[in-house]
Order: structure tokens, then sequence, then C-alpha cells
């Protein structure tokens, strides 16, 4: 996309023509989108009658770190991780603004990086940016991102409708982007040891993927859509499986059985916390970085689910009274716990 | 409005109590608010046709510094400024979405001394928090605010639609908040000197104030409806006098004559900065933060403009060869000036 690849320190070009360079590569192409980038506030005229609005902000050194994360994937990611949110409410993402707070230390080729990014995942899933803002930052990169969709009343889905007895279901598979940050770590302290030693990344493009490059899961609403099914509940599975799977009985005041049998892990995932000595079901339920759709159907609805591509039935909810649990492979029934429920590392 | 003042690190807290107790202290009012804070995004029914956004960013060291910045009047302010953008439309602000990124060092005091700060402006402006997202930060305080408001697709006023021969107008006055900055800087250094002297800030509460915590123009909208004038265009007067009205000329492609003589500063701007040697003109038309909104109407309007509390006419637009230019005190015509226009320092 964008064709300047002169290393030139930031502080040299002027902000509005920064801004103004940074914009040219993102067209308008939603109807509703009226007015994008270069007056005080962005201008949508929204084709349905609801609105709905989720931000984001990401941090370097809290939510990524610069030394394995390409900027151009830190870009596609950051779109991710906001518009999981719209996709969550079985809304369509329509419009994005964008906040950068970046160091001098960063030239303009790295910012270009990052918004080539942001371009690739906007491209795809038909997202306009309308909105974005620099800033300097002492202290590191951070981003947030704003995100609007449109959706109609009918389709609306919230966290707190699941009603009793209703199938959890669950989209993908859990504990891969874990699993990828895993291995980075690994390599990053390995490189740190002997810089000279190339890393091992044989096979782990799966779960490296799902941590530099998620994908938010747009094209679960369309389904949902062309199979006839409107959820009653759902939530973006953000935090780890376990949280989300609480939040929804927690808004809809019921408990749940979730079956760990029924938990999709994929497979290199599975092996490669193998390796690590690690239980696959422990990162699938609490690695969290997910960007899954989690939600529930009423049991009549159990054909149409299976019409869907990459969807499994995990459990069901039950009376409030029974509790959130687990069932184990081994058939035992253990209470559902997750981060941030009791405490939580903020 | 948070009772609870007890001293609590707030990495005792989960995440999610604390985002639910910060929470029920912001009552959805506007009816165009249907979900505010809890589900994965907030949802909207807008009332007019055209939804406007604008974001903000605003981080510690960069932006403020918590030596002299009271987190209550930080709250308020952060508000203000995104406000400011949709005010800037000729928008009625109607929801904002806060991010936060906190370090540990924070108290949950802290955190709800920030919170009631914004509650008081949301308040004061009818202006609902839908939405809340609390993360970890290494770095210091960084505060994000999306802010969406309403228009009629007539009422909506954009940079670029002056006319030839328009009268600019601005709001209030200009200089003010740098002038405080200023002052509060150098109590700073006396203190950090000296933490035994008490600051000598009397009479200053104007700049104070107008730094401290600064109003969004929300006013002016509503008067711009009550005297019958739709302006040709408008601005967020954020970055100074300067940067505003070339870009309203760069945006509607004309240039402008502007009076020194009418430029609006307060009394104790002005001696307060004569006081440090520094001309006052200087700051007004380059200080920035003054969040004053600058708008231009057809010279037919001027009766409708003189009726207006606090608008004042300051110059007007010509053809774009005859530049921009500032005809001083001792009427002189010079070139009007802007940072980021040439180079910038983000």
């Amino acid at each position: 996309m964008l064709t300047n690849k002169t290393h030139i320190e930031l502080e040299h070009l002027g902000k509005y023509k920064l801004i103004a360079h940074l914009s040219e590569y993102f067209q308008l192409k939603n109807n509703s989108s009226r007015l994008g980038i270069g007056d005080d506030a962005a201008v949508i005229a929204p084709a349905k009658p609801n609105v709905v609005m989720a931000s984001k902000l990401i941090q370097e050194h809290i939510h990524f770190d610069l030394a394995y994360f390409p900027l151009k994937h830190l870009g596609y990611k950051a779109i991710t991780i906001a518009v999981s949110d719209i996709a969550a409410m079985n809304a369509r993402p329509t419009q994005i603004g964008v906040l950068l707070a970046v160091s001098n230390r960063f030239s303009l080729e790295a910012v270009e990086e990052l918004m080539t990014g942001m371009q690739f995942c906007c491209t795809r899933y038909d997202i306009d940016l309308v909105g974005l803002d620099i800033t300097s930052s002492h202290t590191g990169l951070s981003i947030a991102v704003n995100a609007l969709g449109e959706v109609s009343p009918e389709q609306l889905t919230t966290r707190n409708g699941a009603q009793e007895r209703d199938l959890i279901c669950a989209s993908g598979d859990f504990g891969a982007a874990y699993t990828g940050l895993l291995i980075l770590e690994r390599e990053k302290k390995v490189f740190e040891v002997n810089p000279k030693q190339q890393p091992d990344l044989t096979g782990l493009d799966y779960v490296l993927e799902r941590q530099l490059k998620p994908e938010p899961r747009v094209d679960v609403v369309h389904d949902l859509v062309k199979c006839g099914i409107r959820p009653n509940a759902m939530i973006n599975v953000s935090e780890g499986l376990a949280a989300a799977v609480l939040q929804i009985c927690q808004a809809s005041n019921l408990g749940c059985e979730l079956y760990e049998t029924k938990i999709p892990v994929d497979a290199v995932t599975f092996e490669t916390l193998k390796s690590l000595n690690i239980v696959a079901t422990t990162v699938a339920l609490n690695g969290g970085e997910d960007y899954e759709l989690l939600f529930t159907v009423p049991q009549a609805d159990f054909d149409k689910v299976r019409q869907m591509e990459n969807v499994a039935v995990i459990g069901y909810t039950q009376e409030s009274a029974a509790g959130c649990n687990l069932i184990t492979n081994d058939h035992r029934s253990i209470a559902l716990r997750a981060q941030g429920f009791e405490q939580n590392e903020l």
C-alpha cells in the first residue's frame, strides 16, 4: 500500500501532513460513512436503527512486545480486537477510529507498516477508517481503536438473554493464541541468550498466526443469518473461554454444564502444549486472545447449528442454583472458575 | 459521588468488579442510549440521521502532569477535549466511551477521583457514559475518550464550507489555558527548589481554571440554533487560534484577514503574560487548549452574531490568492502561521 519506504523520522514531518498522508490509503466504502478523517469528527448516517460501539486500548510492554510482534500484524490485530466486540453483538462492523501514541524513535516507515496492517483488516471486513489521530509518547506505542457497527433491533444479541437449557456453542478453537505467545516468549529468551541461534518455529504456523494475526469472527455473524439463527446470548471470547461462559451465565442468571471433551482445541495447540508439559484444557479455558464467539441457542436450533462450519456445541445452560460446572474428561464435575471474577491482575 | 474513600490498591480488586463499581455512578439519561457499560459493546439508537464520532487520547508526561493536575479536573478535562470536537460539528454530544490505562500505584480512590470529574462533565452536558474499560500500564496514566453526538444533516457543519467574505467569529477568549500552564509549570519549579514555599496563585483563578477545567462549548451550539445561525464552517480551537483559522481556510480553499485588535484575550491572561514578558497575541494565536469554537457566517448574519454572548467577529475570509494574513495592531499585514502546517512536534 504505502509506497514511500524512505526512513523518515516522524519529528521531521508535520502532524497534519502525516495524518493526511496515512489517510490517503483508506477510502470510504460504506454508504453510511459520510465524512472520514480530516474534520473535527467523523460523520456517519447509520442504515440500521441500532449503532453499536466498542473501544479497546492496547499498550506496548503490556499487551504486545515489539521484539517479536511485526508492526503489520499488530495493526491487523488491533482492529480485530475492537471489531470482535462488534461481532459479539451480532452486528456488522462498519467504521473505526484509531488513536496512536508513538515515540519519536518511530520512523514514518514503522507507522506505515502498522497502518498497512490496519488497512488489510479494514479491506477484508469492509470497514471504513473514519478517524485517525496521532500523538507523541515517551513510553512506547499505544493504540486505541474505537469500532462502530450496525444492527437491527431484531438481530441485536446481548450477554444476558440466555435461557435455561440453551445449547452453549463456540466458534473456532481455543488456546492457540496463548500457545503462540508461549512460543514467542520462549524464542525471545533463546535469542537473548544466543542471538545467532535461529528460532525453531517449524510446524507452529497455526498457533503463531492465532497470536499474531487473529481474525474477528464477522463470518460467524453472517453465517448465523444464513442459517436462520438468532442466538439468545452472545459474547466475544477475549479473556478465555471460562470467563466468557461465566459472563453469559452471570448476566443471564443461569448456571451451566460445560464438557471438557467438547472444547475445541486444534491439534497443533494440543501437541505444542503437551511438549511444554501444559494441560491443553487449562489454556483453552483461561488463555485468552481467542477472539472467538460464544453463543447460546434453544435446543430446537441444534440442526441449524450443525450446518454452521467450525461451530461446536460445548455444553448447556441450567438453573442458577445448579452452578457453573466443568464436566471433565474423567466425568468429574468441578466448579468453573476464571480470572477477574474473584481477583484480577487488571 | 463515590463514597468508598478507603485506600484500596487496584490489584486487590477484580477488573470486572472495578468496572461494575465505577459504572454504578453513571446512569443512562439519553433516550438514544439503549445499552451502556457491561456488554461487549454499547448500543445506541440515534434520534437524528447523522452520528458524529471523535476520539482523543491523552497521556501522562505528554498531555498532563499529575504533580499539579488534580485527578478530578483531569477527568473533567478529558471529556471536554473529546466533546469539543463533537460541538465543532454543530452536533449535540450524547454518549462517551472511556478507556483507562492505569499503573498499579493507583489506588481505587484515585480512579474514583478521575471518574468523579468525568461524571461532573457528563452530568453538566447530559452525556451518557456507555463504555468503560480499564487496563494496566507500566508507564503512567493514559486516557482515551470516544465521544458520539447527533445532528441533523441541515445543522451539520464541517470545516470546508466557508464562503468568500464570510465573517470569522470566535467564542470566548484565547491564550488563557496556555497561560495557566505556564503558571503551573513555574510553581512546580519553585516547589522543586523549595518545597516549603506556598504557591502564589492570587488572582490567577481564571487562567488556572481554563487550563485545569475547560468547558466544551456545547452552549454555543445551542445559542447558534437559538439565534437562527447555521455557520458555513466551524472548527474546534484546540491547537491555537492560528491553526484553526488556517485549517478552515485550507479546507475551504480561501484566504483571510485576521485582526489582532479583535482577538479576544481576557484581562487576567493579558496581565499575567505581561508580567512574564510574553506578547499576549502570540499565546492567543498559538497557545492551544482553548477548546473554543471558531466559525464563519455570511455577512448578512452580522446582527444575529451580535446577539450571541461572548462571540466576537475577528476577521473575514477572502480569495485564496490573497493569502491568510494577520493585520497587526500597528496596521501591518503579516502572513499567519501555525505549528503543524510546516513541521510539527507531533
